[in-house]
């Protein structure tokens, strides 16, 4: 090894060990992979609870209607990811099988805290076996369940908590400063929704509409999670425009 | 390690690895194959959608009868792909296991988007599993299914994303560049054949026939991917070229 | 290898061998994970025995309800620990089936030794085999089994031993030593338990309440291991004020 | 590492990775050995296929009758190699077998194609494993199906092209050259296989005669592949000599 | 690899391989981790065995009660270890089996001798395969079997020997010299208490007592092994005081 | 590495791997174990085939009786190597079974060529895969099939050739110029073993005799491969001796 | 690597490789650790065959009655190793097997040549595949079968050759040059066993006795090995001192 290169390098290669401190880089590096993706967020309140995704135009030929940022994973649970997308993907996936053999085998919808933990075994059972790598992604889980209004944050190193709110990716620092500041637990759902897209709209470079924000919740009373339509983003887009919260 | 060589070289040996920024290396290298490859692109309009290839002469001694980089997937998919060419048939023979066992099980067809989301969950995790390394090579599907015509390219990673038009390959930059000034929605089958063609037209040097370009295409009406003969292309070379839109 | 790394270096990256003095760095290292966790203790006296977890406030956006450092293992057994968060909910979980298995094939509770001793075979394990790296966690069993009050701290390395009184994580020295010279055995549980709560409470900088502090308590007459609730924090700490033994 | 050694080195030991520019080196020095191997050559014409492979005298103590570089695959396929004899022997054995279980499950003969994509998914899959070396050999097939005179050539990295004429080997790029020059398809299998053996005796240093060329061939009429009796070969190196084409 | 490290650490790292002078250093090394455990004697006289232990005083808040150092294996068979806390506990619990199932399958008492072998062979399987360290624990058994008293030592390598008195740990050198000088076999259980007892008093650092001293010994006549009690050690430590043996 | 190591050294120790231009050097190391064995040969002729081997003293307390280099396989076939005597034997162990098998399921004893092809098969395995080293030795195989007497020798790499006569082993060079110089095929089966021995004896320092030779045949006529006494051995010698061609 | 480190370290550390010039380190160093153990020999000799054992005294404190160093394998067949002490008593428990099962499947007695063999391909495959080292031991059988008194020793390789007399471990050089000067076949089992005592004794520092010396034999009468007893030594010592061929 030549000059330049600081002692760290010397643990974080192999993926199974521990650095002299006690840390295990490679999870800390697949969290860089969390930290690297798009903004995304979840707002739980008194009423429901939402998540809100930043998308941006990496190219004006990719046809969004087919992008998703916004996951379904049972009537009553959605989710959001920041990450690398293939990885955040196949947790999705492997998160609605979860779901629904929960509803087959116990004949009740998951908790959206049981879910959380079971994707956070995968997760880390992949930072302490050789021959795989941690994933290099974080998910936020929405849900209702019979605790009420649910929001969990997975972590790469397979940890989770429960949030009020939280954000992850690129601008995540910002956008928590702002939620720290703003955040009420005791508001309407709309209240909710539209304090999650404010949060992303004012991490947005230049113009915000529907085109670069995708959003969905989950209502309390009626315990189901909903993609939003554009038309709906927009909608909440234009109460804060009139509010003067956000620039035109 | 001497001198010259940069820091980068320590992260993208061990295929399973995260760099301390939270890159895998590995796959960000197999994506250079794929930008090696010859170039490739799909494109998507409302009454169809179609792939069309830069064919290269390696040597006159070659067949090219039988060399094929269009590919029928099932009767309603079609391919083509940019990379590793023997990485990209083992991938074009799952796709179409996929689509036929799907056929065998639900007794209906594919939707292109799931095609192109098992063909990634293949890709996925040989970027995250010991032992293998990721496939070099990048995927355009095209086909019509119950949402219309569809256009989705899939990448080493696992990422997969719906298109317009998207270019892949060697040129894919000046095919994109010109995509973007050229493409519209909303216009017949044959125009987006013509666009696709003109596109590869355009980025190949010397004199542009049939023998440097194939093509197949699936309209939204017949529903069934075709492979387009020679003297097809050649007479959509020929109006190109009548209207001036290409060089002699 | 360049300079300035210390010979130590060259045993420390394979997990499964030793050191020229007989030593494993990665289970050193492993154990260093356990002093970057948040403070943890047990405390066992003649009526019964307590844990008590120091709780940070990472961000005024997690909810706290819902985040969990003390466990109910089976009806007579606790657990709290310091180290590597994910590690321990997973095995957490794996003391809880064992706890659980146990009735079920032997119709009788597991006495606490037991318990730790199952963990720690698995610990041991990850500490001798190749392709896993150790558990970077150390856990505190409390409870009541039929020879009375028992306290257990398992090691990384898979050993555990019986204690009067432990801690464990970062302030693990200064708590050590408040312990040792406060700690008596013939105590009342309540006793026990405002001697655990008093340690933490000691090395918490800052205001103390409910909001820093969990804890769980076991009590021999009734033998079922309890969380406490903030009210009963709150209410031992008010008792420690009054006595002037920590500062308002 | 010392001085002298390219920057390449690094990417080109560990076989399933790539290199920063999308390269894998394996497949690439594999073909190394085909580069090393006895020249061999195929050549295919309306009326039939033919290949053709320069042998040397290694030792006169060797049995030549007993050594065979052409090999009858199936009924109607033939085949030779360049590249790492035992290599070549595996891959060989493997491609009977296929084209026999073809006969046997389908009852009827294998398409020329077909059993060169299927020697071929081998290869692809010994690039992309670790714990196995890619096969050090090009195999090139000659046959005749239902659509006519067949000629494949398979490469080490699993890529396998249709060709009229192709030749592999130490002196390819003469043999290609000459090839280039003088191939015809519209001949007289009689002048298929004169081509096919001028071309090696042109790249022959000294005396040429049975005992340094080997000749298989197949005709559209018989559609059966036969080794060519040394009696056969001197006959056409006669002819040709006879016209002058090849020195006495 | 720099200046100062000795050739031998070319040949240490890997757990399955000779050095050039024939020695496995990994097998050395784990016999390092014996070396630096609490000291363990065993003594085996005309009419019985004994083992003793030196424990130390880690932390006042040890709950010692419930720490074992001795360990009773079968009926007939005692064992204490030197060496990592964890593999010992792993190990003791492999005898009991072998103890157990051999009683089980033949339906009588196995031998020391043979209950050594088989725990050995563990010991030398975990030396010569890959993936796998060697155990870093020596264990003494005593027992009585139909040959008489027994006293074995396994090493890390697999290798047992009977002794007559051997000690390992720490300060095994002074011990063995100590025993050396004082051994005799033809006298009675209790001189061989004492000479155990003795000879780890003298090796202890102040005061001692039944604190730092654990002992078994199994008595030929009545076969079987006992743990002594605190009580009974302070008796024997009596005795020795009132005789001048040791100091106050 | 340091100064003075041939480029070469970066590409031999990994077994599985290909050198930049195109070798294994791990099967040419394989072959030089070949090399530094005793000398051995074979020797075909119209009446029958031999197999003449070098036999050094290493010590007068070896009980040659025992000691075997020329291996009878089957009825019909013999054989001899060269290179590491254990890898050796566990061939020839395995060419037995081979044989036996055959003549089991096929009712028919195996010609000498498919016996080569199957030991080589094996041999090619162990240089395509990781986890074996190639094995060092190369077999000689005599026999009488249905196609007449038969000769071949199989190499480290699994390749594996037809020989009027060949020479492997330390002194192979000088053997085979003398093979070459004197070999005739058109001789009787007295005369084809009498050039075996003569070319044994002509490489062989000090004194020949049946204590440094050993030798076995198969006549045409008898199809029965016999292994030589010293007797027959010293007969061919003393022959040799009356006719001048070895000195006494 | 630093300076002083020869080249032959390259090639010595990954157990399954070939060196440049054939070599297999890790099998010639495993002879190493045979040539660190205690000097151990077998004579055969037309009335029977007998291993003698060097006996050092580790410390007084070993119970030497205990201490095997020459093995009974099968009522016929003895056996002493010289290597390390591990390895040589899990080949030797091996080898009991495999004489049992003999007996069980064929019920017959095992030839001594067909047990060494049996071991040997044991020792073979510890040289062959990755993951294991070889076994550090050379083992010396020696017995009686139908074909008269027998005596083999294995090496760590896996040969094994049959001698009139061969000596192993550390002073084996000087054991070989007395035995090849004073060994002779055609004596009683009395002489062999005192060849092979002698030997030993002249090797043997300090005073010679039934402690330092360890042996069996088998006479060809009886055909069953026997240990010898301390007492049975002593005498031949006595006479060998009577006779002045040892040193009081």
């Amino acid at each position: 090894m030549g000059l330049g290169i600081s002692p760290a390098t010397a643990y974080d290669r192999a993926i199974t060990i521990f650095s002299p401190d006690g840390r295990i880089y490679q999870v800390e590096y697949a969290f860089e992979s969390v930290r690297r993706g798009w903004t995304t967020l979840g707002v739980k309140g008194r009423e429901g609870a939402v998540v809100v995704v930043e998308k941006r135009k990496i190219s004006p030929l990719i046809d969004d209607k087919a992008v998703q940022k916004v996951f379904k994973i049972d009537k009553h649970i959605g989710a959001s990811f920041a990450g690398i997308a293939s990885d955040g993907r196949v947790l999705v996936d492997y998160a609605r099988q979860v779901a629904l053999l929960h509803r087959f085998y116990y004949d009740e919808r998951i908790t959206v805290e049981y879910l959380a933990k079971q994707v956070c075994d995968i997760k880390q059972a992949y930072t302490q076996h050789a021959g795989v790598r941690p994933f290099g992604v974080a998910i936020i889980f929405v849900g209702v369940d019979d605790k009420g209004p649910q929001l969990y944050m997975t972590e790469p190193s397979g940890r989770y908590l429960s949030y009020y709110a939280v954000a992850i990716g690129e601008k995540s620092s910002s956008a928590t400063e702002f939620l720290e500041k703003n955040y009420k637990y005791d508001i309407s759902i709309h209240d909710t929704i539209k304090l999650g897209i404010l949060t992303i709209a004012n991490i947005i470079e230049g113009k915000v509409s529907h085109e670069n924000i995708e959003a969905g919740y989950i209502d309390r009373e009626k315990q189901e999670f909903r993609i939003m339509t554009p038309e709906e983003i927009d909608k909440y887009l234009e109460e804060l425009r009139s509010e003067g919260k956000i620039k035109e």
